[in-house]
């Protein structure tokens, strides 16, 4: 087990109706709030006309229009409101695409410059606006971390902005705002939460309570996507996968372990160039990444997988185990709607090379479970055609 | 799922050396530290020395000598030393009752009259100093939790003491200040952990997430225990005994859950009446408190705890399994030293009567899992003979 730092100051307020402390909880940081919002669900489930009414005491200024992979542009648009109007804090409603953006218009607010100097490093985060959260989709678990993925259309990039001003003051977490999650988007989120489990629990680091946290997280999700699935208004269901997507991501599964990601490089490549759902994404190209890096060196830590998330025997085979684990993989994603192939998303061989060069440039993925080059990642994204 | 709230601000610093960093942690609180101590292990094993010489630059106070189930004279004591000097934190190095007792005198250090006041609520916490931690064994989770278990021993009561201001601003979690830790300590606060989890596990709300973790911890405390038993500096052992018992009592179990406690309010009786170790108590209790409330209303759950737990196989009879569990549970304290009789403790029948009264008299045990009347705790009691 590695040393580590963990806490969660994120004040997290779970369950029916929650949404009703936020007036009392967001007193303390001022008057002015900009709220922020994706394409306008929010307004057709009723909840956009309860938070205004619920926060009628305070000034309510509007981003709304927020695109999934947000883009700089968006970033720019909200620190300039913030800037323009003394905005006091900043209130996400939304999933993980509006709650990113938000973390970055929370920093770009005391920033003059072009945002996207901070997510390449070229500006420095000095400051950040407090940041709420109402969550409406159980997937990133943006909503307890302190960091944010903002995309450049122009030069096809999509980076990662990490920092502990970023992390929500407040996270409202009430399943009953993902009752009219579509079947896709509840699938893929519930793809997104099981990459993150996934991604932390291969590590050259094996350490038993991270690993079975990560192991329950998994079982809670293959439980109750299915559920969520058929019965949208099922309170247990979207109870659960909320809960797993917030602890999928908070540094709880990570803690003593090295964790490095490696499909989620190669899927912000796809994301990038094609703007496809993430976590659609992700669903397809982890098990090819699975079948990718089996060999003797991992086949232990795959036969874990397979027995403890999995249920399957402990008697057979170590490969064989290690690929019932796999093919159970492949086959759950498919089972909930997500596509397997490139092709399902219409996208072909042609942006391959780019694709894997970028995948590897910030260097991370050679440091990953089982370290990737250009070559490598070309390979799995072959076995997603 | 119930409603929750959820949140963990303390700085959990986790591993070797973490020591090092509390000059800079510290520093934002003041210049002037009370540090409290227990019997003096720390000055044989030389993290005392250790400690003074990286904190050089502060002054330091001292409290040594906290008696394990700390008393209300330690916490006056220790809180006219806080006013008479004004002392800016607490440093508590030690396990859960110098922990514990440090709470009491950050608050009772604002409070002029008796500190137990506070305990029973005739006088009302309104500031603390703030309070770091160097833990010194896995067992209570006080380290990561805002309560405190303080005893009076003119009145025989042993109560809890919480409030949000008592959480430790910072923790070092180094799992070699535990390699001294003995045999029989090392059990004892592994039998605590696990209590811990088990009494939130045990509720009439089922919810997978926070069981999931629960299984998963106490699959922890039950392999690593006999090995850091047999091999005190195996540090492995240490640390995810370590993480587990903090992981084990900061809400992340009880998350959605009713939690009451059934088996500590037991216990607190005979610690109070008969001074012994607190999580001694809780392992010869835990399985006859199981034992007693097995029914065709709770099999169902124990029928989880065997399988997901022990392992043991869903094929058997529901009782059977059951049962399983149960035996598994006593035979595991059994095997790591724990005592299973109150004629180990050198403690007979003669106060069952008052410690059954005792036991109910703050209404809690009436909204246990199972709730709890003076027979029931009489009973229990007596299958403990």
């Amino acid at each position: 087990m590695n040393n580590f730092e963990f806490s969660l100051p994120t004040q997290v307020l779970f369950g029916k109706g929650q949404e009703e402390n936020l007036p009392e909880r967001l007193k303390p940081y001022g008057t002015k709030i900009l709220m922020t919002y994706g394409g306008g669900s929010i307004k057709k489930n009723g909840l956009y006309d309860k938070l205004k009414n619920l926060l009628k005491d305070f000034e309510i200024f509007e981003l709304g229009g927020i695109d999934p992979n947000p883009r700089v542009e968006s970033v720019n648009e909200g620190a300039r409101i913030c800037r323009e109007n003394g905005i006091d804090m900043i209130l996400a409603v939304g999933g993980g695409s509006t709650i990113d953006c938000s973390k970055a218009i929370a920093a770009a607010a005391y920033y003059e410059g072009n945002a996207w100097d901070l997510v390449i490093g070229k500006g420095k985060i000095t400051n950040a606006l407090p940041l709420a959260v109402v969550l409406t989709i159980a997937a990133t678990g943006s909503e307890t971390d302190a960091a944010a993925v903002i995309s450049n259309e122009k030069t096809n990039e999509k980076l990662l902005l990490g920092h502990p001003l970023l992390l929500p003051k407040v996270s409202v977490l009430n399943p009953e705002n993902t009752f009219t999650v579509p079947a896709y988007q509840t699938a893929a989120g519930s793809s997104d939460m099981m990459s993150h489990v996934i991604e932390a629990y291969f590590d050259n680091i094996e350490a038993f309570v991270p690993d079975a946290i990560s192991e329950g997280l998994l079982r809670a999700a293959i439980k109750y996507t299915p559920i969520a699935i058929k019965e949208p208004d099922n309170y247990e269901a979207r109870a659960q996968l909320m809960w797993t997507s917030s602890l999928a991501l908070n540094n709880l599964t990570e803690t003593g372990k090295s964790f490095m990601w490696s499909c989620h490089y190669i899927e912000h490549e796809l994301s990038a160039f094609y703007d496809i759902t993430h976590g659609a994404g992700l669903a397809m190209i982890t098990p090819k990444w699975m079948r990718y890096i089996l060999s003797d060196k991992t086949v232990d830590k795959f036969c874990d997988y397979a027995a403890n998330v999995w249920g399957f025997s402990r008697e057979l085979d170590k490969f064989e185990l290690a690929n019932k684990g796999i093919d159970a993989t492949e086959e759950f994603f498919k089972n909930i709607g997500m596509p397997m192939t490139l092709g399902e998303f219409g996208i072909d061989d042609s942006k391959f090379d780019v694709m894997a060069e970028n995948a590897v440039k910030n260097g991370y993925l050679n440091m990953a479970y089982v370290p990737l080059t250009p070559s490598d990642v070309k390979e799995i994204l072959k076995m997603c055609l």
